[in-house]
């Protein structure tokens, strides 16, 4: 039985501001060489020191945002400052490409062939920009967005050559990045430079479209993309999570359309990638019912979870449908029991099929303090502004 | 119950010649673009047409040591054919590296900065050497082996950058692939010169020794890798898998000592890789009880119980010890009731901790016509060579 929104608001603010940022206050800042410890266990002990950049940038990023947004305390301000400034310091090469991991003391470990470092460096300093109000940070935001825009659009420039087999294909996380990117760059210095951009993640995302859904890839070029596994993936997390960002990217560029399309992958994602048997959903999907190519494909994931919350949240308060509300209750009925850890705080991530726990992690060189208080802060603010 | 070795070599054989070899001769073979299709699902459908290395240049191996060893089927040494004369046209970039994947026909898909592609390619090309006894093949490989072993020692070479932050690292793997590639050199061309290379692969493997394991990964600068992830990881299949690489390498340099350690971590891997509760040997483990990095860690896979199959029937043969006919008999079970598929043939790959199927894929990137079949062939020579 779906309850009101406040009743969620109540439960989500309780658990970031008791078990959620605790937990990263407590366990996660490096105070002797900066920057933030992610690999914990259930209990906050590190089980590896390194420094990912992936969750660096992205706890700069929350922690300056809830001091923007959220209460402004000088700890999570502090807490911002300790990360950003290790990631500046230590964080990229000479011609600024970002590393994915370094050392604990900051040199540089494994660089990997992607862009998305990179981006979630750029978020940091956009919104620690916001919190300090230094234009400098800003400024090298702006300079870092456009190589950004450029490592997205190739991948060749960072050093991951193309080959004459291969097809063009567009990708739905890059639009999903450049939506982000560029929405939260607009919030802080909307001059119409970068209104061009709101366009292109629009199409970019809606291209994507599918049967309902977004699917992960689909061909630029005219060639049958489904032959491939790549071309029949579908990602419940991330079709989810585009479509939020697609009905934000439409408060600058309203379209009834585009809309209805976002309202409706939100319902059509559950309806496709939530387990009819087990609940949760499903990591990664064959459109076509054949095996997929991941091995952790049917594991339910945390992280999907927390974008079908706030993108149901969202969906309800812009419509008021009954259909957001029960799916609502539904995913936050699974999440609650599965990934939240009263004894400890912040959430569990991994588990299997059938819902149990595989992994019994709180941060790895992937999940950091992103998602989970994002998803939190977000679905308070949506839900307190409708009062 | 143990039962005789001679009771499962004559499964082995029924399975080997009735299930797993017509399963890839029937729906493997790409009789209109060359190579072999390996990703197929159940019951032989193709999932992706893609022409994957690493399976491609193991199945030629196989149908040629099939041929060489097993029965002179020309039907064997056409199958081999068809793989050798494709990996040989289009599997190799102008530097002589060798692609992860081609597209159907042969164009470059994708490159892998690892070595281990050309490391099959060097094992196909001395099979397919002893079965035409045309000398060409194996000056190829000769020279291909060189090449190897040094993208062996110095990723680099193959586009993967070494960073400061970086230590200096022993991988098992490749001691293992070493191993793997001159114990079949020397048998194909004894001049000496190789001599060294199985000490040093030796010397390498035994390394790699902890309480009884092999480990997969260890520092030889000193540096305290177990406060890494990386450092603490024991991958069982793999550490079997040196286990009887290891015997093999002492046909040529008997040492009891290392023939104590190699028996020895054949019981440890399984007595500290078995799972208890639910059977089937885990993928992979930190040896502090730390999350595991992969997601797939608790998963049951078939390639570590191929291994510890063959590795158990070598050490029961080798010693008659009780203890490795009981767990011959244990392995045996789980693995015949778990893997093998009575109806379509081959074996199915992949199973979640408690046991239950996946993945439904017979053949994948990875997953090829090489472990099954290699550890049937192998079993059966054993055990019918005690006679």
């Amino acid at each position: 039985m779906p309850k009101p929104l406040g009743h969620y608001a109540q439960s989500y603010r309780e658990n970031l501001t008791k078990s959620v940022i605790p937990f990263w206050l407590n366990h996660s800042l490096d105070r002797e060489c900066g920057g933030y410890f992610t690999c914990m266990d259930r209990d906050g002990s590190v089980y590896d020191p390194r420094k990912y950049m992936w969750p660096q940038a992205r706890q700069v990023w929350m922690f300056a945002r809830l001091f923007n947004q959220f209460d402004r305390r000088e700890e999570y301000l502090d807490a911002a400052t300790l990360g950003l400034d290790f990631i500046r310091k230590y964080g990229r090469d000479e011609q600024g490409r970002v590393y994915f991991s370094l050392t604990r003391e900051g040199s540089p470990f494994f660089f990997q062939r992607k862009p998305y470092g990179a981006v979630f460096f750029v978020m940091a300093l956009i919104e620690y920009a916001i919190a300090t109000g230094e234009d400098r940070y800003l400024d090298e935001a702006k300079a870092m967005f456009a190589d950004t825009v450029r490592w997205l659009d190739d991948a060749a420039l960072l050093g991951r050559p193309n080959h004459a087999g291969q097809t063009a294909v567009s990708v739905l996380a890059n639009h999903m990045v450049l939506a982000f990117m560029v929405v939260e760059l607009m919030a802080a210095c909307d001059d119409g430079s970068y209104r061009p951009y709101v366009r292109r993640a629009i199409d970019g995302i809606v291209q994507h479209l599918h049967d309902g859904i977004f699917l992960e890839h689909v061909a630029t070029d005219g060639f049958d993309l489904r032959q491939y596994p790549e071309g029949r993936l579908f990602n419940p997390g991330h079709s989810i999570e585009c479509a939020w960002f697609l009905l934000h990217l439409l408060r600058i560029e309203p379209n009834e359309e585009h809309q209805r399309i976002a309202l409706d992958v939100i319902e059509q994602t559950l309806v496709r990638g939530w387990d009819q048997q087990y609940g949760g959903l499903t990591y990664f999907v064959d459109i076509d019912g054949n095996p997929p190519a991941q091995l952790e494909a049917p594991m339910k994931l945390w992280w999907p979870c927390t974008e079908a919350l706030y993108a149901l949240v969202l969906a309800h308060t812009l419509t008021g449908e009954a259909r957001f509300a029960d799916w609502l209750h539904r995913v936050h009925e699974y999440t609650w029991s599965h990934f939240v850890d009263p004894e400890h705080g912040e959430w569990f991530g991994y588990l299997d099929r059938e819902g149990r726990l595989t992994h019994t992690l709180k941060g790895s060189a992937y999940k950091g303090c992103f998602h989970v208080p994002r998803c939190l802060l977000m679905c308070v603010q949506e839900i307190e502004r409708q009062g």
